[in-house]
């Protein structure tokens, strides 16, 4: 299905950019999960635009309602239906897109695939779509406290455009990615990532980016062999996100530039368990978690909508030159931190709910 | 499920690297589609072992058998199992491995997970897991030559090691590809690779690569809005594969250090319909192909399998140090390039049934 | 997943008796089709509360408002969310229920499944969750219209507890089955149900029956062997239904008291096709339409909640005697009416678009 | 998928009657169950064709091998491969088929569907395709001792014809049933039974019945509100089975003929916990199972092929008289109950991983 992630969790987002709402059902939830709508607004605001002088400007609350599968502050074990309105749609800014296809974004293979595309914004295609996976990934978490109770995600911006940041994986906190409005916990890599987004929107340009994030905690044993590797699922999951080009797990592409002996990861004992001296398997061997740090990184292009003119063709086959009027992020990287959180944890939470099925643990 | 894949044109496989054999489910196929095994054997003796000097000397021939769906040279339109004996399985070769973990292998997450694993070999986690992907993309082609009739994908060696070859995706050929035992096809690098190769086997370690594939006249609207993105499932495809770290579509990481002005593709009109200039997109846009070519690069860890002693751990908790004694590719890059082709078969099989079902195009 | 239904026409519902309201979210919908609320507002007026003296005097407009996956009266191709908000919940009507069991009604195994359950109605369990299934079919029916333009789906009440109509499957309109408040198209018997619910409600009793429902000018070809054979989902859509215990297809139990001779369809030519001299199979052979009549029966319980005092356990294990006091159906038939036929509505799309995947018909 | 069954213990069939064999893959089996052939040997014999004077003598031994997912006696977690070859297929016996339409059997619809067919005996649609059911769901029964410890499923012909039996579903046991070759308990019964179906069969006619199947010590909690219904899952199971119309559960068609103060199952404390004192519910409650037993009955209708001669239609349209050929059961009761009471299994097993997962009860 289109709008459908998760086998035993799973999770069903509709809406569009323009139109009455977004938002999810989440089937599958454990019951008796502490759950209100404050724990889901917190991640939502750290998501929402207008959060900073960086991001886009519209003006969107995203308060969101649950309207089902919570009684009195306990989970049900049923269907969790939230719902956030839209607000601060303009769809009069958008009115060259019912005759042109703007570059490098979905209007022309929408228009191709279905016949028709809702064409006041992005529909399907615009970020606010991820209002969906935010607030399920909310619930998500609180499942994973009981599923995996050592667990915690951490996710920042690695680099913008040349600008990247020294960050230890091993030890960065969310309060030290929520410090700056870049979502970067080198400071002084994000003072200057700060300042290039500004110039470079002044300049009627965008940015694009890497996205790293650390899970800790995981516990041996989720993920499967074959199909449903625990990379390859999370690889899905981040790669479902709009404007990603690359994945990467453990040592990634510059993996591919050692040798078997530099890049295998020793076992040893430690604290009592078995460890890896190294992680360049970034916490999956055989798809499955061995208790070690995954390590993602996840590339981000540079934003499509820009202020400059760009040349581009009509439904009707002509070519013209058009400029963006809606509003947009001149980076989507700061914006992208907690979302690229929430799909971790979709992945993970189904993930512990399939082993604790087959494999009881 | 850990061993399926596909929505519509689905495949369950099965077996292990010592045991009866392995092989493959293929369900929801169409009906009336050419069928025989001569077409599936093709597809596997450009995967199996021994085929050349610098691949695992492993001896299996790979005989596929059709044991149902097909009748009278036809699918039917019902489940066609696909069965490939096991012949030269060598579990003594293993015995080590009941008692100890090899380093970057998935004995140990096997065994964390399931609290058993067979260690006469690798079990599910065994390149031998990947023959009944690649018999059942042979399936999917023929679906695909009715599917998408233009439709032609090409993978090769792109890098081993530090060797980068040179190849002009839109126009690369399979008869270029298999040219070399190396699936290069640029000839003097592959020369390079070959060597290379070769003198690491004989140093007893092994080598990574970069293996780029590109799918040339895919129909524009293949791929879904939000989670069941094409990239998304051709990531998960790629990243299911044995030893993979990283998956690039299009401009991948490196579009990040671009400008949207940079990297945005504009539309214009050529050969009577509407084409990108550029194609930094990857062939995908929103999700959807766009009708240019789909451009991947998946990234190969080296073989966890190397002559050398390694450092590791036993069952009981000890610390060892163990050397492989079973046959294995010093580099799977070769072996890789059918297996890449094969899923990327499997995945627009899949998406151009849904686009039938839903969009009737 | 527990509240999922289909495979391409696939609907999500959401929502409790006592609540913000019940939805549906259908995925997998084509576009292009007209649709508007007035569609689906026309099918859930048929199913409400309130629109006859002899069902629930519960007051609920059940106004529904389509939230997404519709654009300038077209379907986008996208979710599309239904909205119902609940207006006359009166939670304090179920005070006892929260510490004592109603007998036959869904309150203990919820408590045993899930450890917790909404108290305040029905919740799940409640004939207002079919609110989401009878919104979602008359999405189905405007696909349907497309993928299966003879098709016409009539449901009515055959009998109430020993009152059995006389009606021709063949022939039968919805016009007929609407002419009276308990959609019997028999009138003679309609009139003794009405007075038979009537007597038995002021007797603080409640009543059962069968459902009939005719699928006439389904294409041949729907269906598919062994699990997903036409039936098995006709079935599993109607015993998903409240308060059912049985279903039949063709000739049901009384087939089992023919012998083959008897009861064999034998084929024949008619009006240029293959047709059927008689129709015990009831429209499907061998899991797949043959295009003849589909028809089918399905016994509905005694409504569970009646006026009388009954015996029954509390959640601290004590023993009481217990008299219901929300509002509620004393024969829930002719209400079930507009669900059967949604329900058949929805298998039967989702296996139109099976079909036109695989098979192109 | 026309093949697969379950959600977490999933199996995928295959095979045609006159092929290779037949098969299972079963994904999702929790390891270190004990597992050998002779296990599933044990059941597939109660299955299998020639056992006893009232079956078809076609001489099969269904011998199965286990191909993969087992190591030393355990299962593994991955997946189980079964084969079962064809041995005494004979083809010859169906030419006729080639271009006639056999009443009643799924040769037009297979036809109508796939525009081709195996018309060398039923294809997958014939009764051998039960044995990757029996088969898998002898692993599945593995699964319930540790799921669900106290389970017991018993089935049994309940009636053949006119003819049917007095047993007591409470305390039936699976010896009883076994003791005569019609599989029913009721010894009269059954030796009438077993005259009428040597009588028929001389007659070349055929007969049909209903197998009754009773489920004692389900665990509560098993099954899901709204469309998984315990129930709905349990109907689809066994109105995939070939040759059945009907379904019930508890009071079934002639539960509505009571009122709701008869039908209502009062609960009451019995020995410590929670119980109904009559059980019209058949042991589920909101789809949820209460801990009473599940009480089933499934029609299954006179075997269609026949000794006698038919009317019917070919291949090119003209009419004919056709007698069967093919080796066939006259009545297909007795080797039904085997598997009936693997589908019971099967929908149990997954339903008890699901409850595992979600609620880790």
């Amino acid at each position: 299905m289109s709008s459908q992630f998760g086998q035993l969790f799973r999770i069903a987002t509709w809406g569009e950019s323009h139109g009455g709402g977004v938002g999810v059902v989440v089937d599958g939830c454990p019951p008796l999960l502490d759950l209100e709508e404050a724990d889901i607004q917190k991640d939502l605001d750290r998501r929402r635009p207008g959060q900073s002088d960086i991001v886009t400007p519209r003006k969107e609350s995203d308060r969101c309602r649950i309207l089902s599968g919570v009684f009195q502050g306990k989970t049900l074990g049923t269907p969790i239906a939230i719902l956030v309105q839209n607000e601060d749609a303009r769809p009069e800014a958008y009115s060259e897109m019912e005759t042109a296809f703007r570059p490098s974004h979905a209007d022309f293979t929408y228009q191709e695939k279905y016949g028709v595309r809702n064409w006041q914004g992005g529909g399907r295609a615009s970020a606010r779509e991820t209002i969906g996976r935010v607030a399920a990934a909310a619930v998500a978490k609180k499942a994973l406290r009981e599923l995996a109770p050592s667990l915690e995600i951490v996710a920042y911006v690695k680099s913008v455009h040349e600008l990247t940041a020294e960050v230890d994986p091993s030890a960065v906190t969310m309060e030290e990615v929520e410090r700056n409005s870049v979502r970067c916990p080198d400071e002084a890599a994000a003072a200057r990532m700060i300042d290039l987004i500004k110039r470079t929107r002044a300049d009627g340009d965008s940015l694009g980016g890497v996205v790293e994030c650390v899970m800790r905690g995981v516990p041996a044993g989720l993920g499967e062999p074959v199909f449903d590797k625990l990379e390859a699922d999370l690889a899905k999951a981040m790669m479902s996100l709009p404007a990603t080009k690359g994945f990467e797990i453990g040592s990634g592409f510059s993996g591919t530039r050692l040798t078997g002996s530099q890049h295998n990861d020793a076992f040893e004992m430690r604290e009592g368990r078995v460890h890896t001296r190294t992680n360049r398997s970034g916490g999956v061997q055989g798809g499955i978690s061995n208790g070690e740090d995954i390590l993602l990184r996840i590339a981000f292009k540079p934003t499509a909508t820009i202020a400059r003119k760009q040349h581009t063709v009509t439904t009707a086959g002509g070519e013209i030159d058009l400029a963006a009027r809606g509003r947009h992020d001149p980076c989507v990287l700061p914006r992208a931190v907690p979302i690229v959180e929430a799909m971790a944890a979709l992945a993970l939470c189904d993930h512990a709910l399939r082993q604790r099925a087959q494999c009881r643990r």
